[in-house]
């Protein structure tokens, strides 16, 4: 009954020493040193080896970033559960993203950072936070700190999910049906939703459309919910007045790409949030103990719905 | 006993309305259609007009922002009240940009601009916010305010002050005596400090010495407070990592400034906060009402020390 970890040696030294304190009933083993594969029955892993067909008694295939997009699901042995990863250190990392982001378009950072370089001191009209409309696309465990983490600035706060669901003190909306209402008020849209077929390329030029004139656009979900053409046609237009992209449809970016020069938009190399090594560590062990008594596991995937 | 508005005739009409409705007892004027000066007993401005002297019978005068810097304390009569402007919309404002400039400095965001510019994708390890030191200079209602915002992220955080102060969850340090204390545990330094005799230049080759190394400055104090060439020279030795301004000694900077082109200086043209016309008619209501009844007014400054 062995776990096996396949990712940076140094995380997996330290989760080597958590493994040591906290799980004695379940060998820990850094990749490519697996042992016997027929004994491994968890995995934890961004991307999964090879030769996962030889890991025969895998039970739980444990990601550790916060998505499971990187899987190819169709070509996993069916009855394999597969966990995301919750942990503290990543939630905190992207609350710090979104709010930095969320702040910097709602005060107009881009604009006054390409007239910087311009040489250009003119100031903009201010509005309130109270008047700057701030739409979440995810409200999962990141989606929900992120909105927390809004409410004392004074923004009205709006959420969008797959399915309906009621937060205090944030307008829902869910489904197909309810996306250009609620883009309707998103005067700056921020997606963090997991990638899947249903919102592989959601943020197109239809939803740019529906958005408020010059609303600003975050996204720190992946690269294939952008459209990145529509993006651009829609900042050329004025649609769009900045984004903050954390993740692209491919990293790096080609080197001909226009968001690299783009004024109005801020490109960072995917960083918003990174599992921290010894939460991570610790988000599995609490798992594993759970497996062992025969309970849920925290953030297991419905492979049905991919998240 | 009349009240002259001197600024922006737009937000004049606000305070107009405002008076009109809220203190009938105090005719509103907006200058330069003062009527007689004799007349005229408070005076809310940015700058006081040229021929002050005339106003014979003025009793208190109204800053409209949050310092009185802007004015020559020793050339307004002995016997004038001064009263700077607190009012939610200044406050506000403070902590969007404290918050964003912190939260920038933290994530390495002036890095990561200046990477995207040269086609570079590469991501720095990112310490929690739990292992990243903040220190706000100041400690009045825009620093308290500030430091308020960034609890929620977990920054360790710590003040200065003039005299000393008990906030809880800040460690707090006063005076020049407590002021290298101080700067050795800002891994992030903000000022807020009001602008006086003795905290002009404060922000010194010696102030940044003090500091750990590659530390991060914001400015949401004065122009005055930071010594320019200090501020290069320890970009330049790494000293300090970045620095993101809203202030500098000239507003706007001469063409030949280094400021306007240092990739690790972010320049905005002073935005951070402003009076929202509104408010800043209400708080001088307030104080009004306070002093028709005799009361203590809220944000009068004490002549000698100059805050």
């Amino acid at each position: 009954m062995v776990l096996v970890y396949k990712s940076d040696p140094a995380r997996g030294a330290v989760w080597a020493r958590r493994f040591a304190a906290e799980m004695a009933a379940i060998p820990f083993r850094s990749w490519p040193d697996t042992g016997p594969l027929e004994a491994v029955r968890f995995l934890a892993a961004w991307e999964p080896p090879a030769d996962l067909a030889g890991y025969r008694n895998l039970e739980i295939l444990f990601s550790l970033g916060a998505g499971i997009d990187q899987f190819d699901l169709a070509g996993l042995p069916g009855g394999l559960r597969i966990v995301r990863m919750i942990e503290p250190g990543l939630v905190g990392g992207m609350v710090e993203y979104t709010t930095l982001a969320v702040l910097a378009l709602h005060r107009g950072l881009p604009a006054y950072l390409a007239r910087q370089r311009a040489r250009e001191w003119r100031a903009d009209p201010a509005p309130l936070a109270a008047s700057r409309r701030v739409g979440v696309m995810g409200a999962g465990v990141l989606g929900r700190a992120a909105l927390d983490a809004l409410a004392p600035f004074g923004f009205p706060r709006a959420a969008w999910t797959r399915t309906p669901r009621a937060i205090p003190g944030v307008s829902c909306f869910a489904g197909r049906e309810g996306l250009r209402a609620f883009l309707a008020v998103s005067d700056i849209l921020v997606c963090l939703l997991p990638l899947t077929g249903e919102t592989r390329g959601i943020l197109d030029a239809a939803a740019f459309a529906a958005l408020p004139r010059g609303a600003g656009l975050v996204n720190a979900g992946r690269g294939g919910h952008l459209v990145e053409a529509d993006l651009l046609g829609a900042l050329d237009s004025g649609q769009v007045g900045a984004a903050v992209l954390d993740v692209t449809a491919a990293e790096p970016p080609p080197a001909e790409h226009p968001f690299w020069s783009h004024p109005l938009v801020w490109l960072t190399p995917h960083v918003a949030s990174s599992t921290e090594a010894e939460g991570g560590a610790d988000a599995v062990i609490g798992n594993l103990r759970r497996y062992l008594a025969g309970e849920a596991l925290v953030g297991e995937i419905d492979r049905a719905r991919q998240y």
